[in-house]
């Protein structure tokens, strides 16, 4: 396999854009990639588009890609669009990396769009509900359903979020929060940390959906989503988009004296997990490492899957920064935020800076990027060389249906 | 790049199931594929599935292989999930090809898997209608019914068939068919000799969604769509899946003493062509021979894209099997069936093996790695050594959103 290098990154602010299409958002973000490398449309030898669920927001489907990039005037590149959930974009760049990387094209587009806003909530619900089994889930919503009829009380059962009241995935968040926090004496405290730690970084992101800081107070007096989760250690909803160009070393080089490296780029699933096994994204991060020749150690910069607060710190754990069950001290110790040791969700996060599902994987590699471009602003990690970032994808039976891990250096 | 093959098909027949899920679809083809291979799951190291449209028919995006492979008992693999409408499995199989051919795994499984028929028919349209750019069909058909109630006509509109009564697709075929007849004295009753020809083929299919064979008066008596396009001109809406397993030169020989060579893995797209330009499919056959080393007419098998009969003829005329403005001379003489020099859509193509948009692409390799392993049972090419399969997919501004050529051989 090549070298292969990235050479721009360009993305909207993370928001709720309920007058902007897709092609409206797609556009800004190819812009300003593109302008960020100095490239232009006639460079790009192929493009690879995630998204992930606008079949049901916005009934476009089958050419996501290429109804966003023929309105912008690119003639008749090869398009591939790329479906994993929260890790679409991932994939994108998973497969545009491969593209280079194999010696087929020197030039790759990859882009991460999505709108998740509609009028009607319920649709945006359904939308996010397309990122686990459908079908299990509505026999489960069914039988969950005759159970509470025949107890005639109004509890609240998971199959209740699949498309109607609210994204069941908190539910399989806050579960795995109160596990850890049985096994490990982890707090809603430490939780809460993480919320506030991601606010703080985005509200010096101007990408972020969110620029606002808050208070440990306001986050654990924030409604309650379901224990321990409070809204603000929750994800949004949001729309946008992100854009990354891919290059050969020789290509590279005629746009820029210092690209970016993909050191490595892991995709996998997380499917058929058994009681005892590695999680996902310790199996991917480990062959990452592998790959790049680095270790945990060496990440001066991270952005990860913070879909919800208690997640970055098992995340902590899974991806090697401390042992397991230690992803609490390393959060009360301030070595991930900026001006610790290992900055990790500088851009906010899925917190703070937003998480438009399609979007996401791609937005990660653009906030690595600029890290290791020195260009972050107010939120720059000084002296930054190495990167990773992590983004997983649906669920299936609780686990990840896709787990990407990439490795960028200077 | 390295040498990749293809080691193993297996599809479901196409038809109308609304009574099986893609689980169920899918299950059958890769069973079948796996099974011809002699491959377990435990040799499966990734897998890329191609699908356009559940999202609207199902409510399924996102992780749809996860969804089926995971209730099949695949492990922890990568898994992509691909979409280009058409050709979404062809794309599929070209990604599955490129992680062989770059050497980053040695055995993967494409599936191609589509569900079209719904009880209410117009989720089926609005799913085709995922094909093109939405938002300017929707732009249009509104355009287009103030124009008619200003007129006061009921004059039917292009947008009409945006999700309403039936694919706008055979409106652009007829338009293209009707361009034919006018610059090349193209007949309506060679149209119809395609139609007869795919369904003789697809008479001898047990795969064939129809088995029947037809005249050519049945086919010019069947209810007209739009002149000159009969209902038996036109590809059928239905439900299946293909799948194929491809590996490595060294892998595959660990299965068999006779893989099947892909020599050509190429896609493009058609977008912004100019008058003039040479169409899509000319374009990225003309790749395919030169990267393959073969002409057209080393041929001795071809699966094309005849979603309408017209479009046969103009796809011999386009990948080079006969001149320009030639294709109805083509099917006049028979070179194209059975028993002739280059048959042509052995398998019934579209128009009669069937046309479930995800799975079609897989289908057409199925069928031409069938004929070079001489398993083609009652429609078999004697001796054939070269194949090719053209898929296209989508539209945007009437040209193919997406068009893959493969080329395989013995």
């Amino acid at each position: 396999m090549r070298n292969v290098a990235v050479i721009g990154a360009g993305m909207t602010r993370f928001g709720k854009y309920l007058d902007r299409s897709m092609k409206d958002l797609g556009r800004e973000a190819v812009e300003g990639a593109e302008k960020a490398a100095g490239v232009a449309h006639k460079d790009i030898e192929a493009a690879v588009v995630g998204n992930s669920m606008a079949g049901i927001v916005t009934g476009q489907e089958s050419i996501r890609g290429q109804v966003i990039l023929r309105e912008m005037g690119f003639g008749d590149i090869p398009i591939v669009n790329t479906e994993n959930a929260c890790a679409s974009s991932a994939t994108a760049f998973h497969i545009g990396w491969l593209y280079v990387a194999s010696g087929m094209y020197d030039c790759v587009l990859t882009l991460g769009v999505e709108k998740l806003y509609h009028e009607d909530k319920k649709v945006s619900y359904a939308a996010i509900g397309s990122a686990v089994d459908v079908e299990a889930m509505r026999e489960a919503a069914r039988k969950a359903k005759e159970a509470a009829d025949r107890a005639a009380t109004e509890s609240r059962q998971v199959g209740e979020g699949a498309g109607e009241k609210r994204s069941m995935f908190m539910d399989f968040y806050a579960a795995g929060a109160r596990n850890h926090m049985k096994k490990y004496g982890t707090t809603k405290e430490q939780f809460a940390k993480v919320a506030v730690k991601n606010h703080l970084h985005g509200s010096l992101n101007p990408h972020a959906q969110y620029q606002d800081t808050c208070s440990l107070e306001d986050v654990l007096m924030s409604p309650l989503v379901v224990e321990p989760l409070t809204r603000l250690m929750c994800s949004p909803i949001g729309d946008g988009a992100a854009a990354a160009i891919i290059c050969s070393e020789e290509k590279a080089r005629q746009f820029t004296a210092n690209p970016i490296w993909v050191k490595a780029s892991v995709l996998t699933s997380g499917m058929d997990l058994q009681p005892g096994d590695d999680p996902a994204a310790t199996r991917a991060s480990q062959r990452a490492y592998e790959i790049a020749g680095v270790t945990p150690r060496d990440l001066d910069v991270l952005e990860v899957h913070d879909a919800s607060a208690p997640a970055e710190i098992m995340i902590y754990e899974e991806i090697g920064l401390c042992p397991e069950g230690e992803g609490g001290r390393l959060i009360d110790e301030g070595a991930t935020q900026l001006g610790g040791k290992q900055p990790v969700n500088t851009s906010g996060g899925l917190l703070a800076k937003g998480h438009p599902v399609g979007a996401t994987g791609v937005a990660q590699i653009a906030e690595v990027y600029w890290q290791l471009k020195g260009e972050a602003g107010d939120r720059q990690v000084e002296g930054a060389k190495v990167g990773l970032t992590e983004n997983g994808g649906g669920a299936v039976r609780g686990e990840p249906a896709a787990m990407s891990v990439h490795i960028l250096s200077t």
